[in-house]
Parts: structure tokens; sequence; C-alpha cells
């Protein structure tokens, strides 16, 4: 089954569909399936259903920026479903044009850190811990004993600085000025219809609509194939090649 | 197996059926049966049969889309079961015809959002949560904390708007006069039988009912044959087209 | 195995066995075989066995409903097991002649809601709810309130509409004055002995002797071959053929 | 495997048996086994060993009455086991002839119906359950409210017409008087010793001793084989054959 | 695979082995396998190893009866292992020749029936039990509520019936006067030694002193080999024979 | 698969393996085994290797007999692990030549019996149990009751007649005086090296030197190969030979 | 399947592809991925995806050190996923190159030791523990006694020595004073925004960028293939060679 | 596959490699492996991997003297990964020479014995236990009754024992003085780096360096190659031969 094969499979009327789901944890197979559809050259556009509440800074940042990279070469397009929420609307900001449910739940621009103090629990456990460490800081956020005023500011300053990048990727993304983006960046979530209307969302619709819209970008005529990317590979040679 | 042979097995005295069952939390799989029998030119009408207590907005507002589209070519007559509230109610208004039991509980027309405060039990366990955070909203609805009155303002916003959206979905669907259909969006259920004085329903009658009327509506004579999408086909290239 | 080779393996000298088990929930499966013995033009009578607290209303009409329609066909003769009682009662209701032991649980004539309010014990536990809505029923009989008397009264309008369904069924089913069963509609269970009394039960004895009369009423000469439904076939085609 | 071929593995120096061990609960499977000796003409005698606490009164009456109609045609003996009690005893009593080990327990003839009140508890527990319901008995016996009087009443109507018909069966399978029965047919238990002297069994000895008895009636001269009905039949049509 | 064959397979110079373990609770397998080596003319001695703190009256009894009848043919050698208390020692009492280990735990002649009253416990639950029933004695035993005197005489009747039972067992086997035993046969235990001494033991020794000792007896020279009775068999007909 | 051919593939040049780890409640396997290389002529020494805290009293001693017995015709060295402690000395008491790792934990002669009463727990529950017997010590050492003097004296005689067996066994096989045992059998644990000083064993060393000392005792040059005992046959027959 | 085939397969157009995901516990398998590549002279590049929060000091500094062997011969780039702290920190330092995310956390540079006393709890449960023990030292740390200083003394000795190495592998993988590392090796985390700026990072991007600098270092046209090393091998021989 | 095969396969380029992970409670698997490489002439040096923290004496024990047996033959490298403490060390000691890693924990010789005393907890529970026993010291240790100091100093002198055994090998492995030992054998850890200091380690040095080290003294030019002791065969015989 060689490359010449599989061109042939697939037809251009197609348009690519690209899903996340759940939780951000890994920005892997989500930039994996984005990739393989930037090198098929009959796949024009890309629909990337997002049906995620967010999750963590990191890979959400890695797949903001492959969608940024994708946009700059071809067309793709944003359906979310359920949710869209913080990491959810981080990866959808930078698409050619988004589209919402209008019940759909989304915004939540903002960057979050919650901390447990289990001290008191311990005490009632009857369990006393002790702590040897080498820095001020090494358990700092720990939940065995209190955060000092110095921990705080150590760790606020870990999340501004990434609220801001987050505020500048959807600034720059859904080309907003700064300021605006920043007025309703403070973890507010809106429905699909109210994001419409402060222009984080361009337009009402459900996933078939834009498959549609998709297939007209990449001027497909009459209803567009849905094109999934392959699982990824068994490589069968792990089994036989030996390693040290 | 291509697609003339299954044609051939399609005579065109069947109807076709799709159930939704349960808690509505995706539309994927449901529009996937809609626009299968869409498609096929031998099929004529559908049951849709509906047992669910609703679910998440998003996915009932995209599977009653398709509904709506749906009826505008063929006819599609809903069959509901024990339960068709809320979501599934919504999901069922843009039917060509609604079947109803005389004892299935529907209606529920609203939205509601449910929230728990649990900082008393955190207390009574011992543990202290603390939040450091970019926006006075990232954490409203927090079961860590107590709502504002902004947190309340903000989440009663998007629920009233969403709201909106259900009833306006109903009285368009049932071509009932909005204010008609606001009156009894107070989430209030009813039986089949009292949704029917109501307008909510077309008819008393068992899922067998709406299959014979649905053959009626076909043109079919004699009882019609009821068929079932095929599952979702496995894809075996998936195992040996390689990715990145 | 075509239709021809399996109506010869279905003499004319057996009767059909439909079994209902358990907590009624979903009406399709019986139904499916109810109508697989309509069909059969062999098969002259069938026996309905229950063996049912009751359950869910809609399936308990659906299939009430689907044993009037058989009885207008063929005989149709109900074999009560240890218990036949609420929606096990409803179903049996529209037969030809209803068997019991005389040691069955029956009849149990009315509808019940059954609700809990849990504020004290997530007081105790130390869980606020908070609740939007966008309508005052949408929560009625909601565990995280008091019911108001607009609730019950609302709620009690809906078990009304349902019990005078049930009444209505069994005295047409029956062929009682309707004033006759409402007097014992009143939620009583009886023992098999005592229902033949009241005229619920037209006569004791064991599945046993229920096969036998069916088979006399079949007009079959000996004892009767007992015919089970197939089990609902696997549809192999699903797996090949490719959906959307 | 015909008819033909089974017949000539079943010679005519064995003896059935039938086991029924554990709460009654269902009388479909020893009712099929009863049946399947009293059409084989090889059989002329069974043996059923009993080893119940007893259970459910329809089954049992179920059994029951098929081991009286088994009676009328040929010989069935009763060996108990460890526990023949209430149910254990109503299915023995019509057979033709019982034996007990010296240490069975038996007897216990009377009905009895076990009722829980949880409202204290549910207070503590702090859920407060409330009843919408459409008769005054619908909820009798419920362990959410007391029972009252009127409940009491409308129960023990219902388990004392039961009784009786218990002591009228042990009175007629055994040929006692009824008011020899009555006189210990209040749920007292038994060894096999005292029931002998009581005339509720008829000689003590081990289930080897009742094999040997019925080998005796049947006219098999030296040990007799003993012979177990087959399984159920697995329909293999079943998976072939469609349904609706 | 017919009984020629398998009578080559054992050669006259074995002895059978039978092992009883753990809770007695069923009789059946233990005396197939008796009666399998009673029925084999080239089996002269059997090996019944016994490692049972007793259990249930009935099965004991039958157990021990057909011990009684094998020794009254052929010769039956115990061994106890650990233990052989209570019903573990009630099937051994008839045997030809007891061996124990000097270590062993036995006797324990006696009955006992252990209640329970729960009252209290469910009190502090918070559940109030109510028991209808058609019989002073029909909950005699019960744990929901207390003993009365003549519930108390009636359980005791039944219990010194069974014990005296066992003590005459006892006498009997070991060829001891009744008062002898009546004198030990009041629960306490014994080591083998101790057993021994008492005349309820025969020899002191292990399983291979008793496998050598059932050698001699049976007149074999050299070291016997010992036979295990075949596994009961699987009867494929019961998959294939079909039934009503 | 024959005798010859298994002969054949054990040569004169190995030394038997018996492992006995972890608790000793079972002598078959372990008897077993050495009976196997007891009877193959080519292996003239065994190593046990003991891995025990101990055990059940009975099978200790059935399993300290056979070492006993093995020893008057064979070599058998014991190499103990861990732990060789009470019963798991009691088995190695009888054997040609012992080792231990300077490091074992062994002796510990002496017999214990732990019983616990839980009256008042069962108070604490609110469950009271009552109990009828026929003999004042059926219930000695139950939990459920205080013991009586009686009690204690009966148990304490039946544990010291066990633990006087146990003292000769140890005097016996380590060829001590019977008082020169009976000061060290107070319970005591000794280590290997502790033991070896009051003659309980003979040298230190691992269970490698245990193997070459019994190679030289087998009279085996250079390294003796380990044979273990093969595993029990399954016994093909069983399934195929039919019981009553 | 030899070298020369395997070697043909990858062509030196390829990057490695070596990943370090979650708690550090072990060092074999991230070693034997290192060394595989080191060997493949088609390889000039690695990069080393680190996503982990730390673990043990050993593997870490193991892990460490091979990657400072590595990039003495080949060029290694490290690019950090959602976390790469403390251990994670320790691989990453002595890279030719270290890429992270904005939103990473990193740093984190300190060594740490949790210990807890549950004296309390044990009293609380009423378990009290004593311990016999050779060497004042043989417990330090246990949760059954509290510290004494010289315990503390003991194990800071331990864990700053420990933390020197840290500093010392940071200061010379990094180029950095010993004195610039120190200051901020107080457990301090940073974003990796704010890590490039103290320079413990080299630039700002995602793994794919990473990727393609890889390529350029490894002087590759276009866009690199990336190579993941082989699994381990199965060895089949290990289950036909004897052992002992 | 016989000898000479093997032979063939193991080239004289390699060292051997054994690891010892985890709590060490049995030496079987880590002695067959160091035999196995003992008679295998092409292998002149091998490396020990530990990671253990320690275990139970006796095993420790066996493992250090074949690691002792080994060096006075062929050369053994030992490599500490995480941890190699108590038991972890006390096999390290006797090699040829030691690596550690920087940051391995290692060191804490001596021998702790923990026992708790539950009397309390039972006396809370409501569960009173009694013993009865033969020797005073039988129940010694038991968490059911208190240590008294007879006890104590009864076990004291077994685990003092072990201590003296315990420096005795570390003083004769590591060639130090028997003073010099005893001074730093109270328990205490070390970082591998400070174990360096005191002579318990010889080099600081990862695995890979440990390999190397090996390669050079077995006169191995260029990199070694890494041999793991075959898995332990299957016998199938055990599966066809029979036992008694």
């Amino acid at each position: 089954i060689g490359n010449d094969t599989e061109t042939k499979l697939i037809t251009d009327k197609g348009v690519g569909l690209v899903e996340v789901k759940g939780m951000i944890i890994d920005s892997r197979e989500t930039v994996r399936q984005l990739r393989y559809f930037l090198k098929k050259d009959a796949v024009k556009a890309v629909v990337l259903r997002v049906d995620s509440p967010g999750g963590v800074v990191a890979p959400s940042q890695e797949i903001s920026d492959e969608v940024r990279k994708f946009a700059a070469k071809k067309k793709i397009i944003v359906s979310m479903g359920s949710l869209a929420a913080s990491g959810g609307y981080y990866i959808s900001a930078p698409a050619t044009l988004i589209y919402a449910n209008p019940g759909t739940i989304t915004a939540s621009i903002g960057v979050i850190l919650k901390l447990s103090n289990i001290e008191e629990l311990m005490d009632k456990i009857g369990i006393k811990s002790s702590t040897l460490k080498t820095g001020k800081f090494k358990d700092a956020g720990s939940p065995l004993r209190q955060m000092t005023s110095e921990d705080r500011a150590m760790l606020e300053s870990v999340i501004s600085s990434t609220h801001e990048q987050f505020v500048k990727a959807v600034a720059s993304g859904r080309k907003l000025p700064l300021e605006e983006v920043r007025k309703i960046a403070d973890g507010r979530v809106l429905s699909g219809e109210q994001a419409q209307a402060l222009k984080l969302v361009d337009r009402l619709g459900t996933l078939q609509d834009a498959i549609e819209e998709a297939g007209r970008q990449a001027g497909i005529k009459g209803e567009p194939e849905v094109i999934q990317p392959p699982k990824k590979k068994i490589n069968y040679l792990d089994l036989l090649v030996e390693g040290t």
C-alpha cells in the first residue's frame, strides 16, 4: 500500500475532519492529523470540530500554533459542539472561520490554578508531615503547608505570563484590538449567540453547516465527502528489529 | 459491496427507523442516520423514535436542525416512548407529525443549570482550597466558592439566551404563536394526552401506529417494512495506510 | 433459510409462547414476538406468560394495545406466574382469557410517583445546591427543593390522567362496568383466587393448564407443541455496507 | 439424533431423577423435567430429590400440581435432603411416597410476609420521601410509611387465602383429615423422624434407599439405573431464522 | 470406552481412595465414589480420607449410612487428617478401622443450632420490621424477634431427636455401649491420641499407614496402587437430545 | 512415555529437590514428592528446602513421619531458607543433616491455640446470639461466649498432648536427650547460628552448600544435577470413563 | 532481518525522537533509545521530548549523563511539553539546544524529601508499635517515631549532597556561572517564557519547531522524517535454552 | 537446541548482566543467574545491577555468599541504581568493584524488627483474645499482648546475632577493618558520593559506566555486548510423566 494507491483513494471532492474532544492533555494526535491534511494536495479545506472545556496550557498552545500555520496555507473551519471553552477556544481562535451552535458554551478566556491545603485534614487523621528541602520554593503550592505571600507572588507571575500569551493569541487570531479582547478575558462564559455578538465567533450553525461551508471554500460542487485521517499505523518492524 | 447492490436490498416498501434513547450527549450518530435515509431515494418516510429525558443543549439543537431540514424534503413521524422531555421534545418539535402514548411524559420546555457549593463539606473534611486566577469570572460556578450576584447575572444571561432559542424552535416547528408556547414553557411536564390538548403532540398512538402512518404517508400499500440504518463501517484501510 | 423452509418447520399443532418477566421498561421485544405469531398462519393461539410487578406506563400501554389488537384476530391466553401486578395486569387485561395460580399476586391497579427530598442530607454533608432555571416548574420534583402546592397539582394532574387511562383499559379489556373497576382500582393486591372472585381473572390453573386450553381453542387434538419466537436475527450486512 | 435413537438409549431398567435445590423461584425447569419422564414409556418411576427451604407461592403450586398429575399416572418417590420445608414440603405432599433422612428439617407449613419500615432510617440519613398516588393501597406495604390497619387487613386476607390453599394441598396429598393438618400448620419445623411420627413422611432413608424403592415399584430387578433428564436443547435455528 | 476396557485398567493390586474435605454440605459426590468402588470387583479395600469439621446433619447421615453398607461388603479404612470432628466423625464411625494422626482434632459429638437476634441492630439502623404470618412458629428462630419459650422447646426437640441419632450411630459403628458414648457425647474435642484411649479411633498413623493397612486387608503383596474414582462423566448427549 | 524412558532420563549424577514453602496445611503433595524419589533407584540423596513458619499439626506430623522413613533408607539433607519455625522445624527434625543460613529464623517449638471472644463487639453492633446445643462443650472455644474453666481444661489437655508429641519427635530426630529438648521447647525463636549452638541445626550454609553436600553423600563427583519431581499427571481417562 | 536490511530502511533524511513522559523512575529504556540513535550513522540529530514533573534522583542522573555524552558526539534538541520540572529539567540541561512552549512549566531546581509521622493516627486506631533495631539511625525517617535532630542532620546531609550535584549539572550543561544557577535553584517554577529570560531555555517553540531545527542541524533539506527507536525485541531463545 | 548451539551464540565479547530489583524475598532466581554465568567460559565478567531497599536476612545472605564465590573466580561489578540499602548493600559488598550514582541511596547497615501491639484496637472493636500455649515464648512478638522484658531479650539476641553477621560480611567484602565498619553500621543512609568517601563504594558512575568497566576487565576491545541469562525453561516432561 504505497503513496500512489492512497492518493487515488482521496478524490478532490473531500474536506478533512479533525476532532478535539474532552480535556486537552496532549497535542500529538491532533497535530499529526492536521499535518496529514496539510500535505494532501487533494484536500483544500478542513473542519476542526471542538468539544472541549480546555485543559493544560502547553498542548493547547501547540495545537493553536499548528492551526495558525495551517490557516496560512489552507482553509480551516472550526465547528464548536457543546463546549469550546478556555483551551477549547484557544485552539479555535486562529482558524479561518468559526461556527458555533447558538447554545454552545464558549469563551472562558483566562488562566486558573487550583490549590488545596490539607493540613487540617492530616491533623484530624493524625498524620504529621515534615519536609526536608533545599530551596524555599521547592514545596510552594504543596497541600501540606500554607502558601506564603512569596509563594503566591511567584506562582501568580507564572499564570499572568501565560494569560498574556492567551490574550495575544486571541487578538491576533480573531484580528481584534488587544484591548477589546482583554476586556472580556475575565473568564466569563458565553453562549454561541452571545459570542457571535462579541466577534469571538463568525457564524451560528451546526457541524453539517460547517462541512458545507468548507466544501464551498474548497470549490467543491454539491455535498463534499468527509475524510477522516487514517489511524496511526502499527509498525510491524518494531517486533522484528533488534535494539541494543 | 457497492451502492448498486445495496440499493437493490432496499425495496420501496420500507420506512426508515431512527432511535434516540437516553441522555442526548452527542448529535453525530443521529445526524448520520437521518442523512443516510435522506439520500436513499427508495425511502420516502422515516419514524424517529424518541425515549429521552433531554440532555445537553448544543447536540439537541444540531439534531433538531437536522430534523427540520429532513421534514422539508421527506416525511418524518416522531413516536414518543416513555419519555420525550426537554431536549427530547426539542428534537421532536420540527417533525412532520408527532405521536405519543397517552402515558408518555413530555414537554418540560425550559433550561436549567444545577450548581453546588461544597465549601462547608471541604471545611468539615479539613481541606482549604485557594485559587489563583486571571479574571473575576474564571471560577464562576465553581463548587469551591459562593456565587456573587455578578456571577449569577452572567450565567443567567447565558441560559435565558438559550431558553429563547428553545421557545422559538418549538413555535416554528409546531406552527404555534410564540406567546402560546412561552406560556407553557415553564418547565412543566405533561402526559401525552395533555400534550395533545395543548397541540404539542398531534396524535395518541404506539410506535406501531406511527410506523403504519409513515407507510401511508410514503404511499406504501399493506404493512411497511422497517429499515434500520447500517452500523458505521469499519475502515480497514486505517490499519494499512501510514500517517506522518 | 427462506420463509418456505421455516413454514414447514412450524406444524399446525403448535401454540405460541411469549414471556414477560421482571420490570416492564421497554415494549419492543414483546411487541416483536406478538407480531411474529400474528403473521404465522399456522399458529392459531398464543399463551402470554406474565411474571412482572409492572413498570413504566408507556411501554405497558404499547404492549397492552398490541395484546388488544392480537385478541381481535387470534386467541391469546394469559398465564400469570408469581406476580402480575400493576403494569403486569395492564398488559393482561385485553387477553381472550386469563389464568392465574391461586397464589399469584395480582391487581394493584393504580399509578404511583415516588419522590425524595434530600435537602437535609445535603445539608449534613455540607453541600449547598443552587439552581438557575428559566421556568418555575423546570425543577418540580427535584430532590433538591421542597415541592410547592403548584408543583404537586401539576404532577397530580399527570398521574390522574394516566390512572383514568388504566381504569378504562381494564374495563374495556375485561368487559366490566367502569364503576366496578374504579371501586377496586385503589392499588390493592389480590391473590389469584380473590381476583377470580372479582372477575379480574377467568380461571385458576398453571402455565401447563393455559397451554392446554390454548391448544383446545386452536382446535389442536392431543397435547399442543410449544413454539417460542426466534431470537432477533443478526444483520450481517451491517458490517459490510458503508454509511455516510 | 431422533426419537428412535434416544428411546433405545433408555432401557427399561431405569428410574428417573429430578432435583429441586435451593429457593423455589421458578417452576419451568422442574415441570419440564417431570413432563419429560411422564412421556417416556420406558420410565415407570421417578425420584424427586428435594433440598429446599421453600420460596415463592405460585411456582411451588405449579410444581405441586405437576407432581399431583404425575402421581396419577406413574410412581413418584420424594427423597428429602437437608431441608424440605415450607414450599419444599408443598411440592412433596402429592407424591406416591416420601422418604426423609432422620435429620432432615421439614414441615414449616404456613405463609409469611416480611415487611420493613425504613422511615426512621431515611430520617437519620436526611431524606424525606413523598408519594403521589391514585389509590389508598397503591403503596401498602411500602417501606416508606407505616402500615394502616386497613393495609394490614387487606394483606392478611391475601396470605390467609394462600395458607388455606397450602393446608388443603397437604391434606389431599397425604390423605389426612383437614383438621389434623391444620393443627400442625403453625409453621413449626420437624426432624424427619418427628415428621414420620406425624404422618407427613412415610419412611426414613437416604436418597439411595429411595432410588431402590423406586426400582422395586417400577418392577426392576437388581439395582436400577439412574436417568437424568437431558439439558434443554439449544435451538440453533434461532440464529438463522429471521424475525420481523 | 466400555466397561471391558476399564476393568482391564484396574489391576487387583489397588486400593480405592475417597476424600471428604471441608464442610459436609452435600452427600452426592461421596456416595457416588463409594458406590463406584463397591461395584468394582478388583477393588477389595478403600481408604476414606476425612479432613472435615462437620457440616449439615442429613448429608452426614447419608454418607455415614453408605459407609455402613460398604463395610458390610468390603473393607473401608478411615484416615483422619487435620480435622475429623462432628459430622466428620459421624461419617467415620461405621468404618472397618479408623486411623488418626496423634495431632488430629476429632470427636465433638453433639448437635448445635446458632441463632442471632438483630432487633437492636435494626433499631439502631432505624428499620422496623413487621411480619404477617399464618402460624405462631412460622418465624421461630427469626433474627427479627425474640425467641419465646415455646419456640425454644420446639427447636430443642428437633436437635435432641438428631443428637440421639448421632449417639446411636457412633455406638453401633464403634461397637461401644450406648452409655459409654453418651458420656463423651458432650461436644468435647479430642486429639487423635486421646480419641484412641477412648476407643473412638483404632490406631495412630498417617494416610500412608492407612493405605498400607488397606493393602494388607485386601491381600495385596508389596505396596498397593492407589486408585481414585473417575470424575463424573460429561454427558455429551445432553447437548444433542431435545427436551419438551 | 513409560517407566523405561523416564529411568533413562534420570542419570545417577543427580540429587532430588523437594520444597516446602509457606503455611503447612496439607501433607499430600510433599509426601508424594518424597515417595517419588524414594522409589527412584538412581537418586541416592534428596535436599528438602524448608521455608515455612509452620501450620497445622497433623499434616506436619504426616510429613515429619515420611521424612523419618525416608532417612532410614536414603540421605535427606534439609536446607532452611528464611524461616523454618514450629511445624517447619517439626518436618526438618528427622532429616539426615540440617543446614541453616546464619540468619534463618528457626525453632519455635511449641503448640498454640488462638481464640477470640466477640460478645462485646456483637453487643455494640446490636446482635444477640443464642445457641441451642446438646452438650456443654459443643460450643467450647466459640467466639460468642466466654470460656469456662472446664472448657479451658479440656482444650489445654488437647494441646499439651500434641506438645509432648512434638518434643519427642525432635528428641528422637536430633538424637538429643528429651530433657534437653524440653528446656528450649518454650516457643523461643533462634537464628540459624544460635540453633547450631543448641544442636538443633548441624551446619551453617546456603541451599547451594546443601546441594553439594547431598552430592557428596550420594557419591557423585563434581557438581550434582538438581532433579525436581514431575508435576502430578493429568488423568485423561477421567474425562472418558463413565461413573454411576 | 539483519543489520544490513535495517540500515537501508533508515534514510539519511531522518531525525530521531526519544520521549520521556511522567515520573522518572527508571533510566533503562531512555538510555537504550539514546544509545540506539548514537550508533546509527544515518541519524545526525535527535529530539528529546520531555513531559515530566521529575522523579527519583539516580535515574535522572543516569539519563542526564547519557544526554551529556550524546551531545558530545551528535546534536540533541530538547522540546519541553506541559511540564519539564525538577528531574525533567535535570535531564534536559546538557542538551545542545532547549525549546519550550511559552506556557511550559519548568525549572523547580532543588531536592525534596517528604516524611510523615503517623504516631497520632496509630494511637487513635489503638495500635502501639515497638521497634527492635541494631543502630540508632536504622529507623530514621520512619513514620512510627519523631525525627531526632541527629536524624534530621543525617538526612539533610544526604539531600544537600544531591542538590549540589544538580546545581553543578545545570551550570555545566547550560554553560552558566555556578552562582547564577544557585540563585534560582530555590525550587521555584517558571513558565517557558520566564525560563528563557533566565537562560534556562534557548528558544520558545513547539515540538514541530524542534523537529525542524533538528533537521536543519542535521543538514536535511525539506521536512525531516521522524524516526522512533524500535521496541525492545522479544528473545525467542529464552523459551528454548535451558538454565541450571 | 543443545549446549553446542548455545555456546556458539555467546561470543567472547560479552559481559553478563544480572538484576536485583525491589524487596529481596527469595534468593533462588538470582543465584541461578549467577551460576549460569559462572559456568559459561565465554563470559569473563558480570555486572550486578542492584535497585533494592533490602528485605529478608537469609536470602540476602544466600545471594551475598554466591557473589563472594563468584568474585573468587571471575569479575563481578556492582552498579547501584536508585537504592542499594540494607540487604541491597549486603549482596553488593563482596563484589570485585562497586559503582554508584552520586545520588544513589545506600548503606543503612543494620537489622530491624518492627512489631505492633493491637490490644487497644481489639478492645475498641470489642474483641477479646485469649491464647492457650505450651511455652512462655510461643506468642512472643504477638500483636495480641505486650512484650515482656524476657521476650525482648530473647528477640534482641536474635537480631544482634544477625547484625554481627552483616558487619563481618561488609568488612570482609570491602576489606575494611571491622571497627571502621561497625562505626557506620548504625543504620544511617548515605548518598553514593558520601558512601564513596567512606569506602563503601569504589567509583561514581552509571550502569553504562559499569558495563564498560566490566568489558575492560574482561579484556574486551570496543563496546561489550550485554548478555542476559535465559529465562527458566519450561519442563514439558512434567506434563507427560506420571507420579505415584
